[in-house]
């Protein structure tokens, strides 16, 4: 057994991505404000700590507050020269090839969007301006190919679910790449991983030797949520807004696992999208699936959606259980109607343009006590609309019940007074009651108190959460 | 799901195997004596039957009674018509791409075995010219490659193993893979397929895209062991004696897992060449591995092999439990030596010329009465006779215990006499009794009756078995 | 200036032609009856030999006389050591790879031909065997392509062809690969060689990586026509005849540049085959071309051909002048129709089967006295018939001018008698004679003599060549 | 022969170029000021004009008056519409492979020197600002690769040279691309196509499939010198200053042949920067060669260098004449030299960020008749800023001789007043004159009159041009 914890190397870059400027380099040993060093050793770090079972960014960091890393030319290109690195990501002394592979795409990522990326865009509005940010970024991080056919299926769910759950995501994954679809997840464990191992070895089958394993992460999120190292399209984005964006405009299809509160707010992301009415008319597969046993969750899902954004939503997706065969089917039907969309209507088979994504859904939504406060919750709005909201409300409960900035502010200021109709607070509670009951949150269920009070909006009476 | 049972389609070949000759085609048809029809059917028929659960020959032919298999010529090359196939060899009626990559090395092993191979070897003496058939079958096939460094490892175990030691199996492969090591088996399901699997998740890991996974078949057992879809070099030799040779002159060192009667005449066979004196300065790697729970397995075998061939023959292999990675940390040293010893002896890293296999090992032992009772099995005997003569032993006394020729020749003539030591025959009647005893072979344990009688050899006094 | 004449080193196989067994290296060094040594070193001395002024075999083998080549076996393979090889094949002590590539594609090609060859066909008649041999080879050498389309247009001519006439071919193969086409040749230089040169050029243009330069040669011929470097395709086929069969049945168009009596042998071959009835449907696209200034050579040709075989004969072939583009475009046009016709009729674009090849045409014509005095040559014969014989005559009178055994038996027994029709064998000698006046012959005009004697067939009468 | 003159059809990029955004389309629609289409469309027909004799931009954009070109973005990508294109870019109606390629390069980097390079270098100085520049338009490009071995080979010389020039350049190239040399030029005819074809044919020998045939082009000279579809890796540099860095920082040794004015020019670039004290110890290897014949040109400029800038100077160059194969030795070695001392100084292989380039070679210089009189040219100055200084000289001689604002600004303002020593006044005028006897420069030599007259600075006596 190998028992060492920290490797000090360097290593080489595989391809093209050895030819820095000294200016470049310069930049990522840059620890000053404006350097991009501190950012870069975080996600290398990350990227290294891919085999580890810590989930916290901060126990992370702190286990390896030892760790460095620095670069220097050579007459061949560049070398990373890592100080006390974590030894997972390492077979008998050599770096792991993906793992090599995810370094310099931070690199890469870093590099592009604080350098080349400000100008790109110059003389749109803002909302144009983000789009196309994302397709540079994405472009630049050669994730964006030519020829490529609408095959890329989005695989969203929880980081941390059952065994059971995690065999049944490998299932699904397994299915898809027999009928040689390719895996994009936000690139952590659990769901995120489950589908591209069993795409894996559907593609070894099919002797598929290109099939694709994109992971999209974000600086904040991915120390907590290291890239598995099958992902062979790593793309580090700014931020989680250009995150989301990238997955929808990039991915022709959407499967949903169970998860958490943080897998619903994907779904009230993609569903506010549908519903817009700009999007009505674009094809786009969205599938919730999960095996045997864990039914409950997208039962509770649904009804929220249905007794709050109404049936309309419903018909957005489809909900099978525990047949990964199927699932493959039914996403394979819907790319090929998102095939004959794309060349009817001229768009690009690699970037999603046409979908609409109002300003709404590429800003970051604080969750304060004001910004909860001033939320729209009620059925005069569009389904859009409601679909935005409800996942601002959403994003700030989970944030009020789990993350320190929330809770903290909550034993300041006491709950966050969300205004709305009483019946979609109700389901808002019974949905995220529901989630600590299964499990799904890190929360002692017994000793839970909501982090809010609603406020009824028309008879101005007040409502406190179950 | 999926409930379809047969598929009638075409298949055209990947590469260029579809240029054969209109002479060729016609023996492919062929269903006389000398043609090739009955055996191209049969072999087509278990490539398909790869996602079956049936492992028995038999039941296979019958289930499958409708099948055919014919050839058509066409401007851009041949193609395979289907009749009746079996539907899991399929993808939403789409054949699977490594399936039909089998189909024509099936197609290309018969038509080289039948047609250019017989004389390929004239002036040469028995022994040689069989080597030398070995090496032209996998040159032909393209399995013997230039430029290789020696990490082919060939697994052995049994199929039909515990879910237990499958996963340990897959962890293995996995570990090897990680390394870099590629994997050659017998290409059926349990330890002939997990290795393989774990090896594809690391391959993908470690961006090795040419990963081979060599499965070596002979038409007499392909149908109970139809090739997994990861194969990517799938040889069918004409017989056992060959397929064993392939395996320890292609293969660069061996790990065996837990597996029943016949893995311990593997064991036998290559004990026996490596204890021939000519083979004892080779280095072979050879490595018994199991999961923590199976470690009775190797106990017996090895208690076995110390009685009966002595500590010598406990030297050439190493017995390591529940440790994936020291099993492939210990294999990667020894192929290091294999390295150095071939580079030093100017031997070919693709086949092991030097290995010495006597004729003895090359023949197939026919187990009738009279065969089994003129066995020598004595300690006066060199150490590789008398594995020689064990291994034939076991394979008598388990085609008397299992295989229906076997079984009914006992019936007619009694049971087998074997004249050998006691001491020798005590241990190998142990070590059968304990593989009931495990489960390891298909027998009822309670009810078994031994199928030989033993002679004492000096004493003239007779021991039936225990 | 390298002025260096003899190099000794070693040369490793570019790819998997060095895993030959103990036996075929043993085989390569057998300089006994049954072995291949001579043979192995008289073509290798040809395919080293490329860049010499030299085209006389006799002067090549004794400028070379001390020149040897060994295998020896590595643990990466094999490993050709060359003594005093011609310095012309090195740069700076380095072999030319497109060179070292030809070695072994000798060597590849006499031990198959030697080895595994002759029972390939067991239950074949004469022809049919010959015709499997031709393609056995073939695909043997990897010559014989799935998923090519019929685009491999066969340039044949003069190898001593004027500076003016060469740029010619050149700028032919330049139109030619322009359009996608891949050239093959008997690959000598003149008309063999420009073809490939102007060919590599437009393919760089089109950006085609994977163009075809195809030399079909035979140990007879190799030493006097060395393979130019760019032939990225060597085959040595066992005969002339043989060689002449592997033209027309992969190549899928004809051009004829300028050349001698060896290139009017070379349309008396096609255009019997192409008057056979059995071939009648089968498009053949057949150009004779030259640039102003050539028009005699084909004026001369198609005259004789038209006043012997008659008009019918005119049809199978085109002839155009000065103008590549012209010469491009038609064959395009002609590829066109074969491939149709092979789509319509079923036939493989790689090989052309249904092309009727009678055994007269596959045996060698022994040019004696007694041979000569037998042809039958009138117009009472079928035209495929007199085609072949008019080859025969040719080949013979072409013997007897100049080579060796030839002028050696006139020497002899005096002028050969050749029988047959006044008129006809008035347009033989004419046809020689505009050959020997145009220079494309080896002989002093001021001194010719013929070298036969015609005995009018019906009345008796004897005239002696012009 | 195909005689039409203009073709209007669609083209498809072949690789990643087709991802364009929306945004991006616009801009190199829009015609207005800020958008790119004239340089697009200019640009665009200079490349489809490559077949042409017209080596005048002014005439090519006359005859093409009609051209146009429009972008439409398809499911699959982008797509580019040309209206009234040359004819000669076009096979049977297909555009050249090569030429397709050249497209999308303009496109590209026109797209990126406009739109991404801007603020690439924020806060550095000017100099480095360009040379970073330089560099991020070429990483772009992917023209610098990693792992490339120093082995580009800059060919410079004049685009209208004699044909027995030209088969030498050819020459070169050949035993360049013998030897593994890739070949960098200014891609227009002559001796910027010869060594591109030498070494495709040499290349072919040797089996070298990714030999580099880089042409760096700017779209002031483009139209007049359209790059050869050989090329497989052309650049668009947004000036000529940015250009001639891209040569000596891309490239690892420069050859000269024979050229006009213009070369003369290129060579005092060169020597200036080698002669600089920063550039001393960097081998950089410069091979002036010319076949038999054309000794005159380099006698000249060899005794010119010697006259003004001194023995120093002459120590930075070798003179080969008529001698192919030495000057791919002697490249070679250098090349060697150039690989070890970048290893030693642990410089790039792909970029010479070492060489130092002064502002005073990256900014233009505008040969007003105020620029040419304040130009110092005497001994006292660094050979360096002699060299810098002689270069403007000529460069605005030339302007004076024979471009179109220039002859205005003489007839306008009388002969340009040099100020400097005499001697090296005359050897200028000595220089000049002989380029105008051996025809090298477009002038009529009879009527030549000087445009310059030269001040000598001391004893402020002025002396007429020769």
């Amino acid at each position: 057994m190998n028992t060492e914890q920290f490797v000090t190397t360097s290593v080489t870059p595989l391809d093209n991505l050895d030819t820095l400027s000294p200016f470049e380099v310069a930049k990522l040993h840059d620890a000053s404000q404006g350097g991009l060093y501190k950012l870069f050793r975080q996600c290398s770090l990350a990227v290294l700590n891919c085999g580890s079972e810590l989930d916290s960014t901060k126990m992370v960091l702190e286990k390896y507050r030892d760790f460095d890393i620095k670069i220097s030319q050579k007459h061949r290109g560049v070398q990373l020269d890592l100080i006390n690195a974590p030894a997972s990501a390492f077979v008998d002394g050599q770096i792991i090839t993906g793992i090599r592979e995810h370094l310099f795409s931070v690199l890469r990522d870093l590099l592009y969007v604080g350098d080349e990326l400000d100008k790109c865009c110059a003389g749109l509005d803002e909302s144009a301006t983000t789009s196309n940010m994302v397709f540079h970024i994405l472009r630049h991080a050669e994730t964006i190919r030519p020829h490529v056919k609408p095959n890329l299926v989005v695989c969203w769910g929880g980081h941390s679910i059952s065994r059971h759950e995690y065999e049944y995501t490998k299932k699904v994954g397994y299915e898809l790449g027999l009928r040689g679809m390719d895996i994009c997840t936000g690139c952590g464990p659990g769901a995120m991983k489950g589908p591209m191992k069993g795409a894996t070895i559907a593609h070894a089958k099919q002797r598929i030797d290109d099939g694709r394993y994109v992971g999209i992460s974000e600086p904040g999120i991915i120390a907590a949520e290291s890239p598995n190292p099958i992902v062979n399209d790593l793309i580090i984005m700014p931020d989680i807004e250009k995150r989301l964006e990238a997955f929808v405009r990039l991915g022709h299809g959407i499967i949903v696992f169970p998860g958490g509160a943080g897998t619903a707010e994907e779904i009230l992301y993609i569903l506010g999208l549908l519903l817009h009415e700009r999007n009505r008319n674009i094809p786009f597969p969205l599938i919730f699936t999960g095996p045997a046993g864990s039914e409950e969750y997208f039962a509770t899902v649904d009804q929220f959606i249905c007794h709050t954004l109404g049936e309309e939503a419903r018909q957005c997706y489809e909900i099978i259980v525990d047949d990964a065969h199927e699932v493959a089917q039914r996403m394979r039907e819907g790319l090929g109607s998102v095939t004959q969309y794309r060349k009817a209507t001229s768009e690009s088979f690699h970037f999603n343009w046409q979908l609409h994504i109002p300003q709404e859904f590429q800003e970051p939504f604080e969750p304060t006590h004001e910004n909860m406060s001033q939320l729209q919750l009620h059925k005069e709005l569009t389904s859009f609309e409601l679909a935005a909201n409800l996942r601002c409300a959403l994003s700030g409960i989970v944030a009020g019940n789990v993350k320190e900035p929330g809770i903290r502010a909550i034993e300041q200021h006491g709950p966050f007074e969300i205004e709305g109709e009483p019946e979609m607070m109700a389901e808002l509670d019974q949905l995220l009651t529901s989630f600590v009951d299964q499990r799904r949150m890190k929360l002692n269920y017994k000793e839970y108190t909501p982090c809010y009070r609603i406020k009824q909006a028309e008879a101005n009476e007040e409502v406190s959460g179950a």
